[in-house]
């Protein structure tokens, strides 16, 4: 069986300590330890979400989380503005529409970070908007939206400001309640580092007023039931147990090395990246690009779905294509999770041998050379975090 | 740390190859070796489900299962018969009621199977009912309704026939096509001896009609965007990707034993249970007890919370209690997963020495002695079977 590394931006690779973590014996989610974790891992969310509101677990992929957002606090027919900048902005706008809302979609092209003016003017053109959506970071693009500065637009309005930080929570600060945002998902398996199977939420003082006022019907993700539930130590529904007791100890990696470290190692990585691309004559896709993830231009006369099979057939490295109207056209690596610097060597290493492979003489030796030794001071500047908690 | 030993009607203990399973390294879900995987076990769950019919996975609890049943075929103003027979049955009339149904509640004592007579009368009384509602087992009573029997008189309707199976497809036969069920739905948390995090769900032919018509808003749980992607090799949403490798496993662990010796197993675990706490002088709480737990009665005079607690506090075994009415009149001893003889003679003498210890004489020494005899004996017929798959 051979050795593959995964380097696309979610699910990541996980810390070996958290897979040890998820093979140990099951328990139940009503008993005191349990309870006890639970609630500790609670409070340890807030201080990433930045919150002093509760944070709430669902048992679902991100996308549950992301429903979560809408149906509690939107009713039948309410004006929503939805920036769609790619995938996961389109599927947050049909989500909305699903539900009944009159969604005004922000058409950003795939790669552009939205401009804070055209919510502006959304928002002046629709007074009565009840909700702005967005992804603080489009994962099928790699682009990161202007959050802080939207969620100051936002906040002069009546509208609540909700915002998909799936694969940007973890990864890069974003302050909910010093920014303003009002409501705030987070996904399992990004830089939490966890297999996919829990989504994280946050409701600010102002979607709380409209919580109560929602009309959407819902009962797996009413977060009324789970405050309730919370507020008596417990979760509503049975707990993922793996999940959260895994989620527990990356979150006390994470407090015990400190955010700032963990948001630094990622943003090298994502330095190392685009510098060592443009080292190479590759460009970058998004114009304001997420540290999170990467996501590179495939040269022209190159299909970018065999660039990804070659990488995985031949070097045994996992990244991620484009999707949609950018299949073939991009690569997209990601930077969150357990990375160690080798394993970014080898994907930039694996990806301009690929399109050598492809294309001979699309990057020629001494700039892959150059690359990889930018690439490698870069990286030098922050290592990789130790990935162990300390002992209870 | 004690080493608990959990008997809890779900969670329940995970085979050692399970837990194994579940720290393999993370892979990501659009690769094909993942795909090839995800596709067999939908497979195999078709077995375990007795289906022609597709069988989709959510990544949710059980809960949400039950939430896709109903959001995927009913709309606001159906009318809908529920059987309401202990919380889960709560639980389920209620989601109903959030989404719009008119619920008409067959109310019946905790503890007692539902008549058919009963379901007969309200579809006589409600021709024009969309769908029937009833859990297989009653998790929190214990109790297995006529599953066989009451489809037989809603197929004769043109309501479908929705059975919560969560607490016994796997524990149990439950064949959907042979026995006429229109949607079925399991959860990973039970005898699928998984963690709490994926649910399982099938739609008959006759349910399929509903699902096009069914003006419920849904999106996270949308059956049909689920369709198109598994009839496209893929799963709608990110997979929960460690919990899908284990239930891989497990499938593989069932059908490679046989499903009649998984059943066998734990109607044996059910069968010593039930004979040892008779001849302990211990009332069975429900009249047609499910094979998959026990709930058994606490004698007068002492407060089952404690007996809980005091299993837990001195022999480290953990089972359930009773809810909400139920509350500290039952135990809950669970059969499911991997529960070896020693596990349950062990959970059976603690129980009775608890009783002993919070009321001294609740069961004579002699009585415990013949009680773990005759389960001695009763766990002969059917050891528990291999937990490991055989080698792909």
């Amino acid at each position: 069986m051979k050795s593959y590394i995964l380097m696309t931006p979610g699910p990541v690779p996980l810390p070996q300590e958290v897979l040890n973590n998820m093979a140990l014996p099951m328990e139940h989610h009503r008993t005191p330890e349990f309870i006890a974790l639970w609630n500790r891992a609670l409070g340890h969310l807030k201080r990433v979400f930045q919150t002093e509101q509760n944070v709430f677990i669902h048992t679902s992929t991100g996308s549950g989380g992301m429903e979560s957002a809408l149906v509690n606090v939107l009713s039948p027919g309410d004006r929503v503005i939805a920036v769609v900048s790619g995938k996961f902005g389109e599927r947050w706008a049909d989500m909305a529409e699903t539900f009944g809302a009159n969604v005004t979609r922000i058409e950003v092209p795939w790669g552009k970070a939205v401009k804070v003016s055209a919510i502006e003017d959304a928002l002046r053109d629709a007074p009565e908007t009840i909700a702005v959506l967005c992804q603080a970071c489009e994962t099928s693009t790699g682009v990161l939206h202007p959050i802080r500065e939207i969620a100051r637009t936002v906040s002069q309005s009546k509208a609540l400001f909700l915002v998909d930080g799936i694969t940007a929570l973890g990864a890069l600060p974003l302050p909910m309640d010093d920014w303003g945002i009002d409501v705030l998902v987070g996904g399992s398996q990004k830089a939490f580092m966890l297999p996919a199977g829990l989504s994280f939420i946050s409701f600010s003082k102002k979607a709380w007023t409209r919580v109560e006022k929602a009309k959407c019907p819902r009962y797996y993700f009413d977060i009324r039931k789970e405050k309730a539930a919370n507020d008596n130590g417990e979760s509503y529904f049975s707990s993922a147990v793996t999940h959260v007791r895994a989620l527990d100890l990356v979150l006390n990696i994470f407090l015990s090395q400190g955010l700032e470290r963990v948001y630094a190692r990622i943003q090298t990585l994502s330095k190392a990246t685009l510098l060592a691309a443009t080292e190479m004559g590759i460009g970058v896709f998004p114009e304001a690009p997420s540290p999170s993830l990467s996501a590179l231009v495939i040269p022209e006369g190159i299909d970018g779905q065999k660039v990804r099979t070659d990488m995985e057939r031949i070097d045994t490295v996992i990244v991620m294509g484009g999707q949609d109207q950018l299949k073939g056209k991009i690569i997209r690596i990601g930077h969150m999770g357990a990375i160690h610097d080798e394993d970014l060597l080898r994907t930039l290493r694996s990806f301009a041998s690929s399109l050598n492979r492809l294309k001979p003489g699309t990057v020629p030796e001494d700039r892959i050379f150059a690359a990889l030794k930018k690439a490698t001071e870069v990286l030098r500047e922050s290592p990789l975090v130790a990935m162990k908690a300390p002992l209870a």
